[in-house]
């Protein structure tokens, strides 16, 4: 395998991150805080080690990259970032270990959104910013992935999104650069609304960009210990909820609304299942929740609505400690884990387009125990679904229950309580942030866990941003062989 | 639909029962014991209503049963078994609620082995030897219905096991009788052999011949509150082991060693893959605990041998309490739930063959993501496996861990604290017994849970034998349209 188009990229990434340094170190400057010897001497390694993999590689020909090739840049990519993302967390004052820092970097590189770090409130400004810009590079790149390479890798049910131009090229780079672009227009269009709308709402101007960033990419680290519940303030849920959401809803949408297409996300399948499966947990939560508490009806909506949507779009902030609503509370938020938002968003989760396959596969099975010679065929969209497709979705199905089940154990292996063990493996591969129980609770933090247990989660949470197979089929023995 | 085959087939079930009852009545008048009343009474019951649904059916023509007839005959049998079964358990001295009486049987019928009976060393023996006849009556009718009905209803990849004849005919009674009265042979020869074996290593001839009937049956009531505890023999803890294993393996295999074919179990790739994966945790966790519990090698390989068999076979008998030996056991015991037995036999769980089948659907869609023009057969001993076996596997798991989040959620709705909900909703449905936590694990009982979260484990329990589908289609919409 030629390995270097693949170091020539990860030099351009090394490069990108070098430039995101510089905005907490000129914060941090302005603030008066030593930290900003910190982000230069980061910027400096991240400048070298990328310049010097450009040089090295220039001239090859990284448009042409081969299947293999473009599974190993991926997953090396995501590897990369969280890795040197560490690197300023891991040095700066807040007194990280090396596996808190990688932690904390690839929980935010993945929008996973769960933290190590005690004392938010108090942290310096340009760690709290660094984390939030890894999370928006986290959520752009996310998307720019699902819209351009996992179609062209075919995995977990992607190639549906393959796009007519996408069906007939066997190159995957071109079409990056040419839908980066308007990816990243909308994105900023929409964090800038995001903290333009929490600022009106009552944040600082600080707190606010840092929120926006973080829930634009439905990634959930605050710049509070207390995260939502710190601000007390409804107009703010609501809003957080609101934006939580488009987070969470197909980006290719909104290029095709920005190119005038006004109602294409009102008649999109995914959006609609999406939206009714919400408006359906929300509803029946709220009621539940007034009548076992005896709240009152406003009041039970806003705190449902506000942790369901976090929850299911994978955010994970909290407004208030659900897992004090009692055994169904922590049931229903534990299933919810596994939901997720709309598929090409910055959302993890096993996403709804999966479920809606499944949902058909179990129906057409229903149809055919009854009627084994009738025909049944499987649509999304409007467009057949061919059986590649539907393997592909089971598959990640599959590896998704296993390697829960392995991460889990090995876990408890550490001597990590079974709850621990169970919901922070799925919190972290679903990239949602908190877990259950006291440690990883809503209300907790990952800082109690033993060191292996950090790396074993930081592996997950990787694990998972790569919808688990692009990592998987590096262990493959078929990817190595000639 | 023409019920009347259907309510014929009861009516023979219902005799058959009252054939049944008639032992523990003769037992308990043998000991004086006032319960024989009772079963007396409901052998009157079950052969009034078996007799007049016979007598006003007669003459039907059952040979011809449709694909929907058998579905809802599959179901109504055992839900009928269940519910009349449940009869002397409700009316005996033991001082058990309707919901209770009915957990009781269900559990019993469907091979699960959880009890909600508090103080079994001094139960009448009649009771005792009631529920352990009902175990052996499920046990023999799952097999019966795993190698007849299941292949031609196509339930979870059952179509495997179809036989040649079976392919051609499109009906299913004929070819039950001709393999019931072979398995039972096979069945009364194991469990009068493992009673011997009991009974040789130091267990009472009542205790030997209702453990036996658990055991074959990998069903799991004890006659003691303290399950496999109480005895405190290690002979017969490693017997124990062997017959347990015996019953997870296919029966047909037994039927043709009987021809005269000794080999067929050993070159059998579902137990070898059965018995390859119980020496691998086996030997995993007994050095686990050695180290980790400072216990020798000898005990804690007997200890962990039983347990882990018990548990993979989807028995339920314990011989110590496993959820002491710390969070790596509860995480390990939760996983071994969803394994199971071959098909084939008494064994619930998801089962080695759909294993096998999901390995093959995974390795086959690693090879695809690199090779995507490649050509990958699934094959199963040696046959190909059509894409219609490779769905109804898949399906059957969806629907697995689709019912397993419905369960939790409503125990969850009931107050059931969330280890026992998602514990007790998996250990029912995969028919293996005990959960975890306080209330319910290997050292429970489910005695203290709610009546309604009885009703639904019995239904949960009852879904899990029907191998889900089989119960599921009963609400689908194609079953009961023209």
């Amino acid at each position: 395998m030629d390995f270097r188009p693949i170091l020539y990229v990860m030099g351009m990434l090394l490069c990108l991150l070098a430039i995101g340094m510089a905005v907490p170190m000129l914060v941090d400057m302005y603030y008066e805080h030593d930290d900003w010897r910190v982000f230069f001497f980061c910027i400096c390694i991240c400048t070298f080690f990328g310049g010097t993999l450009i040089l090295s590689n220039a001239g090859c020909t990284e448009e042409s990259l081969n299947i293999k090739q473009a599974f190993v840049l991926t997953a090396m990519g995501w590897g990369v970032m969280s890795l040197f993302g560490a690197l300023p967390l891991w040095h700066s004052g807040i007194n990280l270990t090396f596996a808190d820092a990688v932690f904390e970097a690839t929980s935010a590189v993945t929008t996973t959104g769960s933290t190590v770090i005690v004392g938010l409130d108090n942290a310096p400004p340009g760690i709290l910013l660094w984390r939030s810009i890894l999370q928006a590079f986290g959520g752009v790149g996310f998307i720019v992935m699902a819209l351009t390479i996992l179609p062209f890798l075919k995995v977990g049910g992607m190639q549906l999104f393959q796009t007519e131009s996408s069906d007939k090229s066997d190159k995957a780079l071109p079409r990056i650069r040419q839908n980066a672009m308007a990816i990243g227009y909308i994105y900023l269009f929409l964090v800038a609304w995001c903290t333009m709308t929490y600022w009106f709402c009552g944040m600082s101007g600080f707190d606010a960009i840092n929120h926006a960033m973080t829930t634009i990419s439905t990634a959930g680290l605050s710049t509070h210990d207390a995260s939502f519940a710190y601000f007390n303030n409804h107009l703010l849920e609501w809003s957080a909820t609101f934006f939580m959401i488009l987070g969470a809803l197909p980006f290719v949408l909104f290029i095709r609304m920005g190119k005038g297409e006004w109602k294409a996300v009102f008649y999109n399948s995914q959006v609609r299942a999406f939206l009714r499966f919400l408006a359906i947990v929300i509803l029946l939560m709220t009621f539940w929740l007034m009548i076992s508490h005896d709240r009152s009806f406003g009041d039970s909506l806003r705190a449902v609505s506000f942790n369901v949507v976090s929850i299911v779009t994978t955010t994970g902030y909290m407004s208030e400690d659900y897992s004090l609503w009692g055994p169904f509370a922590l049931v229903a938020f534990f299933a919810l884990t596994f939901v997720g938002g709309c598929t090409g968003s910055t959302g993890g989760g096993t996403k709804i387009m999966r479920f809606q396959i499944m949902s058909s596969i179990f129906k057409r099975q229903m149809f055919r125990l009854v009627h084994p010679h009738g025909v049944f065929p499987i649509t999304y969209e409007g467009r057949r679904v061919s059986e590649d497709v539907l393997f592909s979705v089971i598959v990640y199905v599959i590896a998704l229950f296993m390697s829960i089940a392995v991460f889990s154990l090995l876990l408890g292996l550490l001597g990590v309580d079974l709850i621990t063990s169970i919901t922070g493996a799925a919190a972290s591969i679903m990239n949602v942030g908190p877990g259950l129980g006291n440690l990883i609770g809503p209300a907790g933090n990952f800082a109690g866990l033993p060191e292996a247990a950090k790396w074993i989660l930081s592996f997950g949470m990787l694990m998972g941003r790569l919808e688990l197979l692009t990592l998987l089929v590096l262990f493959s023995p078929y990817l190595w062989r000639r």
